[in-house]
């Protein structure tokens, strides 16, 4: 079949190719003339044979909302939008109301592999009606892995969305649970071998997985990690899944911790902390570091 | 190789069974006749050929320490004890010395692999002198998995069920990673394929992992879990976990988090959240549930 | 001077005392004809002499957004509004320019007390412009508590219901604590009188508070706190607070932990235990309790 | 009444004099000659008069050990030991075991009251047998604030610290509860009085509290507490509070936050961040900060 994709940066770049070895037809666009196949919006609708899809695959937030009101004036009657960006699901809701006054169809997906998913495949959760689904199900299996799992229908509008969030609030509680335990182990007096233990886990442990292979793909680079900065980012759908936990008064401990843990780590000096060593020094004269 | 082994419930008769598969002379002790191949430890220590090897696979705390207790007073200099139980790590150093100073040395084991460790091995990590793991060597080899890990020598005494125990406990992180997103996806009002969206995420995703399979085998038997309730025990690890990162001032706000849910789990009614209703009855006037 | 009071439930009706008491003229308004003075917003606005000030005291969301949107209409230039509910602050700058688009000044005013404040009066954190608040201090002094604080201008509009929420936010993880400290010591083996120690603690310790001696008072009434629930219900702020932090990226620990308490409180049977329990099951074999 | 006092520190040194004040003899001893009324604990022991009672109030561990040991060597039957430092309240257990076999007696003595103490009183939870406390209450007394609370017999051996230990684990609690809400505040874009809005909590509040005294009148020394690190120490009794819950399955997740937020402050580099950010490199090709 044909798509149009918009947004040709590290994750759209890889998936056209993967699209196209699959022997499907894509036409890219991104504000980037070097990586696109035509020179704007309007002329990859126009490229496109009717009823068009097209995949937006630009950052969440802004870019994304530009692209599809943008795209709402351009299509018309039975085209379809598939938002595979990062997109709060709130914002799948506001999409696909202001797509059916055009008579176009919305279905979100979320979209899992990162650097890995050109070579391995593309996890995917949709969210939307089953036809407008059906309808671009080549796509999909072009994208996703070769087995029988890495695709699910999870639900209606924004379903897909809220799936790939919730997939990556419990990456944050994993990853935190393993960094955990580096660092218990790392501390013990009498663990010398920190990284063969973790290698050790890769066959016959309850807690084998992808993310330990990868630690100990990052430990045989750096034993321990003596060059990388305890400094960790947080991209948006950590946040999302605790305030969706917050919204439904579903508590999620262990997400939130891991939260709380990069935002810390990207403290250089603690303010909550400076107030508990003033309250320290106020009734129990215990001395406080001075800023140098 | 020639093996002593006390303790043959669950995980000890599977292990005899992969020891000897592996063509190994293995004699079993316990206190259950129907199980063992000799009538007591005496008769384990007369029919064993010195130097002597027997490894421990009985419940951790008085059951170990009473069979560590016996063993020092029949076993001989050059003998060996295995404690392959989930033993606190402080423990292994107390056998230690106590075995040492009767010339037998000591190797403890922590061994993973549960249910299924007999057809796919036990994740072995062990901690003592070198020598002395050479010489049981051959025993490991038959119990790990069949791949290159899955086997490890952690470091000196203690040091084997140091990494057993931060297995488990990063074990009941990413069991809570995975319980939450679970919840959250249950409740959100958009979702209806919850346990589609977990078998998709066996694939092409960052969270692939052996316990996600196993939860997704769960949610085959019972899609929302309806009949099992929502309680949960802890094994000791977990609260050792937690307890080695306060001895060592390294925060697991993860594992203690997911030890925490455990807790609350089993409680029919809070004590705590009597305390918190009593007072926002006090200040606010806001109505307290009655007990009935 | 005279004001208007839209709101005269259980807060509303006692801050009017309170403000008459103080010799000022105050108009109420509420849908219960048997506690207004007027039967309409219309009537209200009308009854009063310009430039009128109206203090909107109704529950947070809906209730007071058509309160702002009614009176935006009903008000004239040089007219003001204060709302004195539990509105999140993110509200307050949407109402204050909806006002601003007519000439009317709007201030916030978040307000503690609970059902204490007739007596001790109100604790007041307003936010606004300077000479706006100026205008209304009158009724802000009639407001307060007797001593030197309990007012404060925190800064610009919103800030009122800011600090409020975090005042609240702070509740919350000041009542958790006691009440994790109460449950340790019920639970000690060797603590015989815990209302007790609870009231020596009301003098000379690092801890003492009013919601201390609430505590104390509410274990008099019921020792061992039997005849109450550990159900805990959460009002807004404390919910608000977490996201607040989320938005900035602080971290609240303390305050999260007893939001997610009180939700947890409100379960009958946990969804993510389930999960953990299924889990272990699956893995080790452990047994499972079934729903009755 | 006469009593000797061993240890004469900050502590020690203040309660000397308060006991005095109140009429009382007071033999004191400290290692340090120049605090000291005597010069060894032998020559203490030969001028009280028996039936002596000797209040211990040195560092909790070892040196508090070292005491009892050699007191126990000391004394005679009917004399009485009491242990007001910060001791573990297991150890109390062992302590009092020790010296009822040579007749003494025991009980241990939680305080509070900080570098306050002298001016305001100290508070006290006590433990130990009813007899035994009767004939200190004058000492009791002495050292308790003026009002009708600050003493408590809170149980058998033991019940006096395991009290302390948990107003601590809440006072840790409590002042996170309060830093938290600092940090909200002076990170908030609408709040420009942040130490204004905590003088005005001081009266009419909800979370009017001593430790809230204390937060202002430090900002009053330094309004955004510029000159301090955020860096905090924690004394033992936190750890302990955690540990009791862990062996009694009781969730303190708030105090726990607390503890682990001081544990974090200490860290230059958060080790199990760099196991994070490793991570997010591997599988999402993020860039990782480099160590300088």
């Amino acid at each position: 079949m044909e798509i149009g994709l918009v947004g040709l940066g590290k994750m759209g770049g890889n998936m056209r190719e993967r699209i196209r070895q699959a022997g499907h037809t894509v036409v890219g666009y991104d504000r980037d003339p070097k990586l696109a196949d035509v020179g704007s919006l309007k002329e990859l609708v126009q490229t496109l044979a009717a009823p068009r899809v097209i995949w937006i695959m630009v950052p969440a937030g802004e870019a994304t909302d530009a692209t599809v009101n943008e795209l709402a004036d351009l299509l018309h009657t039975g085209d379809m939008v598939i938002d595979g960006g990062n997109s709060r699901w709130t914002e799948d809701i506001k999409h696909a109301e202001l797509l059916k006054a055009q008579g176009v169809a919305f279905v979100d997906a979320g979209v899992s592999g990162g650097v890995w998913g050109l070579q391995n495949g593309y996890a995917l959760m949709v969210g939307g009606d089953e036809a407008d689904i059906a309808r671009v199900q080549p796509v999909f299996d072009a994208l996703k892995p070769a087995g029988d799992s890495g695709f699910v229908h999870a639900g209606g509008v924004g379903a897909g969305h809220f799936s790939k969030m919730v997939h990556n609030g419990i990456e944050y509680g994993i990853m935190q649970s393993y960094a955990e335990g580096w660092e218990l182990l790392e501390a013990a007096p009498n663990v010398t071998n920190v990284r063969e233990v973790f290698r050790s886990w890769q066959e016959g442990t309850v807690i084998r997985s992808w993310l330990l292979d990868l630690l100990v793909r990052a430990l045989d680079d750096d034993e321990h990690l003596a060059g990388i900065r305890g400094y960790a980012d947080d991209s948006g759908e950590g946040r999302w899944t605790v305030e969706a936990g917050i919204d439904m008064a579903v508590p999620t401990p262990a997400i939130t911790a891991s939260l709380y843990a990069r935002f810390t780590s990207r403290q250089e000096d603690s303010p909550q902390m400076k107030a508990i060593a003033a309250l320290r020094n106020q009734f129990g004269g215990h001395a406080v570091k001075k800023e140098s």
